[in-house]
């Protein structure tokens, strides 16, 4: 029988038993075709099947606009640090950032190569324990475009509310929980997000771009990296991903059978009020983020007494919990509960949680 | 049953069987660890052998000297072709290319958005049948590097010999036929290369770079392309694709349990020499690539009668032989013939195509 374990890990992370199940049996022959999935020319009908019903299950899922583009692309959101600047900034441009924390400052260090970035707002006064409310930004008024982490991996924090920019392009880097809740697209300019948390493996990035900010990329953007030329390719300037799409194409299917993004949604919703209850429970562990921007799915957790952090984690591991130790930013522990982990997996962390206070505490 | 045909696709092309089935017994639980390799952190223990032993093959197989830098990147080689001017290129510079055909203009499209292309030779003037000898090139004085793609997909050239381009770095595209042979690393500055035909799944590249030409990136080059960023950073600088590099890794155990490149050189000049025998035989097929430069890994051949293409495709549908059709810049047949495609394949192909010269000769 097949082993497997509760798996915490940041990313790349758990992906949905099914979707791998389904992989596996497909692996070296997709539906009578003989070939693995990994094999077949890109512009074959086979895959441009499995392309095409991807692009129309996301467009479903998070009700994409018809003037939004879906663009399958490469190199993560870190590429797209880059992408943005060279598509939507002109030379001597300004762009706002928004920091707040680790990802955050990696937008807008690679932001700083194309132009000026105005840091409209930092919530480093409380080491990034919340999301700096709209009313305190400094904006730009020269500003291209906006810029936001809609979840940081590390501090744990989550944008609940879309800030409201008017005519700027509001543009977010929701890497850490695309697909987790509804989001209202047609608020964004550009949504982009690396697949290897709730999208599938990593080696994918999908960008969410409205029309009209496509064509008008710097002369020195990469080919690959422009949005109009992937635009007018169908994401086929370069060789696309093929296995990674498909697998994003199995696991939007399986979304939707879920019931789509509200159904996952509610679903999120009670695990992590149940993992945020037994962290709050006594003061044996703690969580610094302000409660009302703490993140469903990156919960970042300590315990008081910093010495029991290898037993806690020796134990877990024994339980089949696995990749929950913090980032070494901030220590302690992460649990990672993206769209994957089960009810069951929180459940069995909550467990293992009262049952080491116990002995313990 | 596993149903697999013989898959003659240009790329993404067919893998070796073995790998595959490899991967689909590990999909769910990679050697007890509870978890796909796609679900693992990059910077786990795990993963990390994963890679490191995928290099270290990578660096046997192709016998890669201590000086120089093996990156796993994304982004194919098209992303390259932007790379390597941003990395190689100071701006006001040249850089020679040499025309070869589709793929060699793709890199010198890319390169002229970063400054001055001068083409030291182009073999149009006989449709790209050919390779120009190193005798007739006209390089710039002025140039940082001489870029050579050094086979030709469409067109089905290959070099043979490389080119003596003295103490100005050699550059090349080397996708369509890395791995099919030895390779004389240290006669190159940077060689690359996108997975999909002899390393492993689509969304993979790799780079292979001399130190001293790492370091002097220009300042608008996107981080996750910077061959210094990516060398500090092992290919970590952005989420690498993970479960392309276990891939390729499982693919560069295989090439070197069919005994190396020299071992699977000799397999591949034997199919390559038994398909053009067929071709030439008789005048009914024909190939117009000069003969010592015919590419033993992308063969291009017409029916001399072309209203009997699409009988010699569905016939070969028939006997399992798929993904034949030529190019549409050249039409007829492509028949591509990687390492993953056995001698058998190529048998099954040439006797098709002398039974089909029988029926309709």
């Amino acid at each position: 029988m097949t082993h497997r374990v509760f798996n915490f890990s940041a990313g790349p992370a758990a992906m949905p038993e099914p979707v791998l199940q389904r992989a596996q049996s497909e692996l070296l022959d997709y539906r009578g075709s003989g070939m693995s999935v990994m094999e077949m020319s890109h512009r074959g009908s086979h895959f441009m099947a499995i392309r095409d019903k991807a692009e129309a299950d996301l467009r479903t899922l998070l009700a994409i606009p018809a003037d939004y583009r879906v663009l399958f692309l490469q190199g993560g959101a870190l590429a797209q640090n880059a992408a943005v600047p060279l598509n939507l900034l002109p030379v001597g441009g300004v762009a706002d950032y928004v920091d707040t924390g680790h990802w955050a400052q990696k937008s807008i260090a690679e932001g700083r190569k194309y132009g000026e970035v105005n840091v409209a707002a930092s919530s480093a006064d409380a080491n990034y324990t919340y999301v700096p409310p709209q009313s305190s930004w400094h904006r730009s008024p020269r500003a291209s475009y906006v810029h936001v982490t809609t979840n940081e991996t590390i501090g744990g924090v989550e944008y609940f509310a879309i800030p409201d920019t008017g005519d700027v392009p509001l543009v977010a880097d929701a890497s850490s929980h695309i697909l987790s809740r509804p989001f209202d697209v047609a608020r964004f300019g550009v949504i982009y997000a690396g697949a290897q948390k709730n999208v599938g493996p990593a080696g994918l990035t999908v960008v969410i771009v409205r029309d009209a900010l496509t064509g008008r990329a710097r002369r020195e953007c990469p080919s690959v990296l422009d949005y109009a030329v992937q635009a007018k390719a169908d994401s086929m300037f370069n060789t696309p991903p093929t296995f990674a799409i498909y697998l994003a194409g199995l696991t939007f299917e399986w979304l939707l059978a879920q019931g789509g993004l509200a159904a996952i949604e509610r679903v999120n919703v009670a695990k992590a009020e149940a993992l945020y209850a037994e962290i709050d429970r006594t003061g044996f562990y703690g969580n610094p983020v302000r409660k009302e921007d703490r993140s469903r799915v990156s919960v970042p957790f300590v315990l008081r007494d910093e010495s029991l952090n290898d037993a806690f984690l020796d134990g877990a591991k024994k339980r089949g919990l696995t990749q929950l130790k913090g980032h070494r930013a901030v220590g302690g522990m992460r649990a990672s509960i993206y769209n994957a982990m089960p009810r069951a997996g929180v459940d069995a962390l909550v467990s293992w949680m009262r049952d080491f206070e116990r002995t313990h505490g």
